[in-house]
């Protein structure tokens, strides 16, 4: 059996991405950060999924992404914006997907994954710098030199499935594979019970998204 | 002023990176990791050595690499070699420098500074993947991809100045810039007190450095 890394947020996207590792017949280390954010609703979606497929090795980190600060996400003095705004938003946190990755690689290369599987997007989040394909290739590059497997000749792959679709494609993609999107959690600032504030720009996307795709939004909002 | 991250460990090579960057005007953010690794006398040293140095803003990151395992570093049912063997030391920490530079770049980010310095070196670990040359280009052509900053055109320089020298050299050019390597730990195993083993190969490494560099070792032996 080949092994895969999974990047596990609690989201669509991620939970989409588990979903397809699976179909492909990957047996799965699914990893979590607990990184500071406001939406710690996330982390147990994230668990509950885990569970829910099967997922024997789900691991959550714990780590001080928080103390950078200069996120809306995890500096609780930065409001979360409730209107869409050009440019790299607020809720960008600095080297996030590059912090995520390389504690990916470090586990993969732990577990013998041959495969990292993470779900950015580049069309709904071109905002965001860390989710372009080129940041992408250069991290590949990267794996290919930083760890024993790779000086050894055996890289592992970065997975992007989700990179080039837009939500509601992800959506129908996901709900081919039997996944329950009810389970999932989006909001950048959803309560405690994971109930969605139906107006920040994750729940704007997602919400357009189940529009686009046609089908039934399972959301539970505040 | 320019300011600088310094990946400080507390060890003889990142005390060097840093009197580097103050002799080179940068004001400094000081980086730390607690990454679960046995010798945390290294923390303390580095520690010490912000205080010595007037570093105001000295971030100690508590990191989960050690549930990563895999190493003899972070993982205590593995012993720490006191043998030189060929090949990748079974010290080494699975993409340690690779986690250890996304949260510099993150940290460059917030705090705008223009340069990170990292204290690897090719010479003496060069069983270490993630201390080659070519790792290092791979992470400034990441750094340029990854970030806001880098997307706005102004990139992160990744700092190695220590890259291509030998220990003893190392040892001359700090000792030039007044560094007292009294205050720093490079062992392995150390003790509490920050008593080196004199047996693992960091032991090895800096004993052998001072002898070829003429100059008395300040280290503390247990």
């Amino acid at each position: 059996m080949s092994h895969a890394v999974v990047l596990l947020s609690g989201g669509l996207d991620s939970v989409t991405c588990l979903a397809l590792a699976q179909s492909q017949g990957y047996t799965i280390t699914a990893l979590s950060f607990d990184y500071g954010q406001r939406h710690n609703a996330e982390l147990n979606a994230a668990r509950a999924i885990a569970t829910h497929y099967g997922v024997k090795d789900h691991r959550v980190l714990r780590i001080d992404l928080g103390a950078m600060g200069g996120s809306a996400l995890t500096d609780a003095a930065l409001a979360v914006p409730e209107s869409h705004s050009e440019g790299i938003p607020i809720t960008y946190v600095p080297a996030r997907n590059t912090v995520f990755l390389a504690f990916a690689l470090g586990v993969a290369e732990v577990t013998g994954a041959e495969a990292i599987f993470i779900g950015v997007n580049a069309v709904d989040y071109s905002g965001y710098p860390d989710c372009r394909p080129a940041f992408i290739d250069a991290f590949q590059t990267l794996a290919n030199l930083a760890t024993k497997t790779g000086v050894e000749g055996v890289s592992v792959r970065i997975e992007t499935p989700l990179i080039a679709l837009p939500k509601s494609e992800i959506i129908h993609t996901g709900l081919a594979l039997g996944v329950d999107y009810g389970l999932t959690v989006s909001c950048y600032q959803a309560d405690t019970h994971g109930h969605a504030c139906g107006r920040c720009d994750a729940c704007r996307l997602r919400r357009d998204g189940f529009q686009v795709a046609g089908v039934t939004d399972p959301t539970r909002y505040q």
